[in-house]
């Protein structure tokens, strides 16, 4: 008979659905690996200033339970910006300040999900949102993609599908601008495709917009949720690669009927008025803006060193996205190398890369990585970007 | 045929369990209905220079992802106290840093329960757990409390009568220190006997000590957590009532493969990087104790002023509770008065108090309401007890 730990038999469904996550390890001094905005990004010396504005002038409320004067002035920003830049028409009540997107999705998912449902999710998609589904137990078709983003033929397979076998899907996860993993948009054309499958189909359209800001070329394109007017559709969204993701500053655009319900499923109270009120006050007079004119170059410019690097020195075979915005770049290996495998040898050099199984909901995507451009010191990527490079042609190599 | 919105029909089960909770207003001039600290408490000088500090010195970290640096910081310095104050030994593994003691909460209920289980709880208890609890769609068990604390007496015949009907709980839900709401302080002897009965009964302790350091008279005790040795308890706390609840920080102090597991059901990445090493540059070198022997100070005299205002004011057979430390003072109207119904005629005077009704899962406590005297500016107090006692008087007369 073996001992059992007290209450380890006791837990919930929940907590028994989890599975470890496999972990990628820390970070490498030249890093690909995670979505980490660059260092020279974050505006320390901004947000001390404007944590000292808040401080000065707010009073209680910074520190305070509720913080209700940022979170209605950061709606309000949020407002007037949405309508001017994304076309999508929303006020306090279409608004939900979230504990990072992260949470966002999370409230999301427990909002409309109960283990055993159906998804519809773009495969390869955003590890994160790959971690979070498997763990409530529901049950995700992926939708493949290509270079104009998600495969609008194969999504209405897979709903006839779905429909043949009596089962309705309960929402499409779609990051539409510069996905995450692949750095590919959607066109507008398959865009205007998916909002008429989601009436169609009677499913929500579960948009996750996180590098809408960050366009370093091609024309703007209207969001999902613009498209449908707000019906049936959860945008999100993150002051993460605009600002600072150390702050834990998201937000959710849905129907004012279903942000009441979201905000009751919140289980945290108010989203700090600390970050709340720093974020409000770093974002007023144009603050924001100034401050994704600015990360936006630098992304740019990192993004081109990349671009040049793989061009220089990869070997015949292997492939990979031009992204115009955002912070990653897909690169698809030979068959026959493996990227999981392959890491360890990349590791020993000082540098990394996410394989790509991590971003798929059934294994695959064993051939395939994710490079980030954001983190790693720009003068380092040509060099990390060689290594990869040589390692792809070592293991290509009969051993 | 009535028209319904999209998506209506395909909410989560959680979702559909919701209940709006009776909202309980904006709070009055002369305050007593919310467990705010006082805006003379929160150290809005301390924390720019902390924030300054932090911003200065860790570099990307404090607006960073991950943000290592602080939250091991901030674990140690909580290891260090919980050593030295509370007789709870704890190493970072131990230790979840949380968004506010409300995720917390949130966090061991989704660690353990599932719809239909049973808990048992102090009644009355935190109108947060209360909304949480009932919002899971388990069954509470309420728990009565006298001038000591927890019927532990009550207690085991509820256990004997759950074990007879074949059921067991899953945890007994306990706020040992000056209670929220009632006040009252479980005896060590009373402490010991519950510890016993979770052995015999094999439920988790899930034991929330939010006050803990706002002892402002009689003698430590230890918690139940450190009675147990940390075997089946889970012991949160919070820094909302000892540096601010604007910054979102709390705890989870449990056993190392607990913690791991409520740290994959944690939604949100790490608790806010920004936050967290504010509030480690804040708390060093003696700084968090520094601050709590003000507040206590601050909240001993606001509640010496409103009990003396309680005495002079309150008419025959109004009884309330002396606590020795917290936030809060609990009142037993005569039977015939309805604090639910008084509290118009309170807020019209522009003074207001929190029926105990919402902190009781049946419905009960009608005649009962807690007075936070944490927030209403400390000049007020006797003139808002007085009215108060005024609509009591009123209430009691035949109309």
């Amino acid at each position: 008979m073996t001992h059992t730990l007290p209450l380890t038999d006791q837990l919930s469904q929940r907590a028994k659905n989890l599975r470890a996550q496999r972990g990628w390890g820390a970070m490498e001094k030249t890093s690909f690996i995670y979505g980490f905005p660059a260092p020279d990004c974050l505006p320390n010396a901004e947000v001390q200033r404007a944590t000292e504005i808040a401080l000065q002038t707010h009073g209680e409320w910074p520190l305070q339970y509720s913080g209700a004067p940022g979170n209605n002035g950061l709606r309000d920003i949020l407002a007037q910006k949405l309508a001017r830049d994304q076309g999508i028409h929303a006020t306090r009540d279409n608004l939900l300040i979230t504990v990072g997107s992260s949470q966002a999705l999370a409230l999301v998912c427990d909002l409309l999900l109960d283990p055993g449902d159906v998804v519809l999710s773009e495969a390869p998609t955003f590890l994160g949102a790959v971690k979070l589904m498997k763990n409530l137990g529901v049950n995700i078709a992926g939708v493949p993609l290509d270079e104009n983003g998600v495969r609008v033929d194969e999504l209405e397979k897979i709903l006839k599908d779905l429909r043949a076998q009596g089962k309705k899907p309960k929402f499409f996860y779609v990051i539409p601008n510069f996905q995450n993993p692949t750095g590919v948009t959607t066109t507008l054309e398959r865009r205007k495709r998916i909002v008429e499958l989601a009436h169609e189909y009677d499913f929500a359209i579960f948009e996750d917009d996180a590098y809408y800001d960050l366009r370093f070329s091609g024309e703007f394109l209207p969001p999902l949720y613009a498209l449908d007017g707000g019906e049936r559709s959860f945008y999100i969204g993150t002051f993460s690669k605009i600002l600072s993701p150390g702050m834990r500053l998201g937000w959710i655009v849905a129907r004012p009927d279903l942000i009441a319900q979201l905000d009751q499923l919140k289980p945290d109270g108010n989203t700090s008025s600390f970050s709340t009120h720093v974020g409000w006050e770093f974002s007023k007079n144009g603050g924001l803006d100034k401050n994704i004119a600015r990360v936006k170059a630098i992304y740019k410019r990192r993004h081109e060193t990349m671009q040049d690097a793989l061009t220089e020195f990869m070997p015949e075979g292997v492939t990979w996205t031009q992204p115009q915005g955002g912070f990653f770049i897909w690169v698809t290996l030979p068959k026959t190398v493996d990227a999981g495998e392959m890491l360890k040898a990349v590791r020993a050099r000082g540098v990394d890369y996410l394989p790509g199984e991590g971003c798929y909901f059934d294994g695959t995507g064993k051939n395939e990585l994710r490079l980030s451009f954001s983190y790693a010191p720009e003068d380092k990527i040509a060099e990390g970007i060689q290594m990869i490079a040589e390692e792809i042609r070592r293991a290509q190599r009969p051993s």
